[in-house]
């Protein structure tokens, strides 16, 4: 048997860009893309990306070299998920909500060549490269127009690139030839994606991820939440969050049809599931909230199954969704492991339970899917399992081939997350006796609102910037429709430190728009004499977050 | 980048058997195994799988080692896909009609430590090893009993394991630790299953497959053929013909229900498609021929998906078998690929055709699946790519992760098929404008009769062996029953050679059943003076080829 080594046949790396090679000849001429007025078939949108993937490489993107994108869910978002790793390059998202100064950060530290940059956020990105230092390595920028915007839109997009851009997205592919031939990666663990996100450190962290990792759960994922052949994927899970949780690929697998949509909107959602068919969408929970409470809600005609994860859903929501003839399925994920590789997997004895139990199970993040060797909860001390009683918490470990290679340029974080051959998610779960695991806590350092990550260091490091501000936490409050915001707990410098000055709510939240996304701010501020302090000094989140969550609208200074 | 190296919390072995692991909680009591009155649940069968593998460890069998099962498709050979690598152990599997001399090679040549023995193959195995000479090492040989065979069978089995056996199954299974903590492999690389195929040699070649490939396979095939969550799948394709084309791994991902069969017989597959609502099944073309000519075939109450590959079914039996509410899928596969990785991905527009064009494009091969990274048609010579005409005939070849390592102790037939980063599949096709391939012939010395591959070479060393023979050639012959069947070109010995006697037709066969499995015995035996040969003097077999086809059934001296 030793004589049997792997050879150049059977050794090839996987890679989800051949899903699109394959598309373009099973699925030639069905709806790839529908967006507004324009549909794409797969054979045209496997041109458009080796096209684009070829102006990339004549235009000097090497193997290596980071491309970015800053864009809703439009067609040039979906190609750009082919195109650029079609050039070698390693592809990066950039939420649309971010500010300057985070967008610059990112920039800075993935060392981007070129940006790809959706009209609408033309000025932001103009700003933020204007902030670069002269003589520092700008990338360049292509702007990215949609002529089929629908009407109510801002000012019209302009046709000539303006000069501070070196092209625009639909004259860089033209130039680029269709039978351009792809890079192929050398390993299936070269590095493919860059993804930010927000842990337990101020400044966004970013997650490298390799082809292999893509691979599977792009195909694991199908598998899971029953994708079928020419499957009809509404997009109202922006591509920029861990790539659609790589549905974006896996749509080529089955020869699906993206939806794709600039914003989301209920009644724009609804028309749209009835005039294409939608069978499938993914989002967070508040999705699910904003379609069941919305007056156009009505029963659907054909089931339409939703994959929603980042926090379970509320009882009451799941089962207004239900109601409409929504399929719900809830999973749990991590920008670090790719997509949502733990899911609660349905048993179909489940179906007789009465709603409300039926509801509890659903909100069970559940079991590892194929993509993972591994799923645990364990004693962060000692290692060990805990005990599966639906009770005694711990830290959730994986592992498996979907794992990140780790954060750039960040060693020691990857070698503290990463270890003992184990991820260390800083989640904190429960095991069921059944082997279906339950989040408790997302990591104590992390607020989830409207299915956005958000760092509350990164929060408190702009509040002890403040001038008056002696101490500050800042925990998750709960939340009807965001499902959490940030509520931030301050205790102000006295006598002569704070000058005498009073320093309002009002104070606080405005200094902080200055300086973070506007869905990062604080919503609440509950002024403290002292923060409650365990015996060595660190402060107790989850005392602040017992208040957080008894406190009525109505707060003052306590 | 370049710091960020796998670890081994992300590069875990990809392996088939974690399927199992998961289905035992995310389907624990849901049906796993049907077997005529007995009913396993997922979680029963992974103990039992577990059961097994902890005894086989105790027994001795280590990592490395072969072992054998010659079995139909009962409960027990579908947990032994399981229980033997879960052991660390390679896998085996023996067609069941096999004879003595072919099943000798294959034990003596894979080293197979311990076979399982189904009770109805038991005197077959115990010829086999008393023929091992003395002093050499003989497998041992474990009993599975059928306790719940149907009262038709023969014998009722024996409870106590007769002299010869060292053990029954279930005894064996009963001793073993349920707790066993299964071998997971070092490497996705590392050799997981042993396969015998008939090639162009007269002597069966040991293909030896990697974990990496049947993970996947399986989940590409489970897309590929849409076998979603919780199908029921009837086993009509034998589990030893490539491990049942894959799909044995695969129902464990999707927790499909297994309805193990014994024998196939139509009365019965329709029976049993009424009685558990099957979903899938698979089967060489000669299984939609039987159900669907059989006096039982009825329209059925719900659509059931057949899979059938190794040649494409004649268009009226396609016709008829989907005039039943059949819903036929077309694919090429091969020992070496370890599945079905060539597939008729079906379009929407083609279901407005008449029945006889849909028929024609369904008997094409098709599009790679996404478990292969390549797959063309070449000129043999050049290696370049033959004209998509439909027309121009060429060698298909392909890459990918699911091709084999190689060829056991053969390395000259492995580098002789695996070489410039291909694999030389040996069967002739076309590639069609659109990108689909066609077969044309398989491989010259293959002939493939009611779903099993036939060696030319090997009947036709038996002819030579003949003491009236002078030349023998094989090819196949088209049959309406078995697609094909084998046909001997003879011309005798004449003079003093052959002493004057005569040979009969009925002489030759006789001659052939006493030394080779029934079903590779020539139907027909042609006598002919002289073999037509090229002028390098090679036996022209398309002309055989011909001949053949053009024959009636009845024959004479040529």
């Amino acid at each position: 048997m030793d004589q049997l080594k792997p050879n150049s046949a059977n050794s090839c790396p996987l890679t989800p860009l051949g899903f699109i090679e394959r598309a373009a000849t099973a699925c030639d001429d069905c709806p790839s893309i529908i967006y507004n007025d324009t549909t794409y078939t797969w054979s045209q949108t496997y041109r458009r990306c080796l096209q684009l993937a070829s102006s990339l490489s004549s235009f000097g993107i090497n193997p290596g070299h980071v491309v970015s994108v800053i864009a809703p869910n439009i067609p040039a978002m979906y190609e750009l998920h082919f195109a650029v790793p079609m050039s070698g390059a390693i592809f990066n998202t950039i939420n649309t909500s971010l500010d300057t100064r985070t967008i610059s950060i990112i920039l800075k530290h993935s060392e981007s060549k070129l940006v790809f940059v959706d009209h609408l956020s033309s000025s932001l990105l103009l700003e933020v490269v204007s902030l670069f230092p002269p003589h520092s390595k700008t990338p360049k920028l292509v702007l990215v127009t949609d002529d089929k915007e629908i009407p109510s839109s801002s000012s019209p997009p302009p046709r000539i690139p303006p000069v501070d851009f070196v092209d625009t997205y639909e004259n860089m592919l033209a130039k680029g030839d269709p039978q351009f031939s792809w890079v192929r990666p050398k390993s299936d663990l070269d590095p493919m994606v860059l993804n930010y996100t927000w842990g337990t450190t101020p400044a966004p962290k970013g997650v490298v991820q390799c082809y292999k990792a893509f691979f599977i759960i792009a195909v694991d994922s199908l598998i899971d939440w029953v994708v079928p052949k020419q499957s009809v994927l509404l997009w109202t899970l922006p591509m920029f969050h861990n790539n659609g949780w790589s549905f974006t690929w896996g749509a080529a697998v089955v020869g699906a049809t993206n939806v794709c949509l600039r914003k989301f909107d209920a009644p724009t959602v609804f028309a749209l599931i009835r005039k294409h068919g939608v069978t499938h969408m993914c989002g967070a929970p508040i999705v699910l909230n904003l379609l069941s409470s919305s007056p156009e809600a009505k029963p659907l005609d054909r089931p339409v199954r939703i994959l929603t994860a980042g926090s379970p859903p509320p009882a009451p929501v799941l089962l207004r969704t239900e109601s409409l003839g929504f399929i719900v399925s809830d999973g749990y994920g991590k920008t670090e492991i790719a997509g949502v590789n733990v899911s609660c997997a349905w048993k179909p004895k489940w179906n007789k339970l009465p709603a409300r139990e039926r509801a509890s199970l659903k909100a069970r993040q559940g079991v590892r899917t194929i993509g993972l060797t591994e799923v645990d909860i364990v004693d962060p001390e000692t290692g060990l399992s805990v005990k599966r009683d639906g009770l005694t918490r711990g830290e959730i470990v994986m592992r498996g081939g979907s794992l990140m290679l780790g954060y750039l340029k960040d060693p020691e974080a990857t070698s503290k997350c990463m270890k003992d051959g184990r991820y260390y998610t800083g989640d904190v779960g429960v095991m069921h006796p059944d082997g279906y695991l339950e989040i408790k806590d997302r990591s104590k350092d992390v607020i989830i609102s409207g299915g956005e990550n958000i760092s509350s260091t990164e929060i408190e490091s702009v509040l002890y910037s403040h001038p008056m501000v002696n101490e500050a936490a800042v925990v998750g409050r709960p939340d009807p429709f965001w499902q959490e915001i940030p509520c931030a707990f301050v205790s102000l410098k006295t006598g002569t430190d704070s000058g005498g000055m009073m320093t309002t709510e009002k104070d606080i939240i405005q200094y902080c728009r200055a300086r973070i996304p506007r869905y990062m701010v604080p919503k609440t501020v509950v002024f403290i004499d002292e923060l409650p302090k365990t015996a060595t000094g660190k402060v107790q989140k989850d005392v602040l977050g017992d208040i957080a969550n008894s406190m009525s609208m109505s707060h003052s200074r306590m």
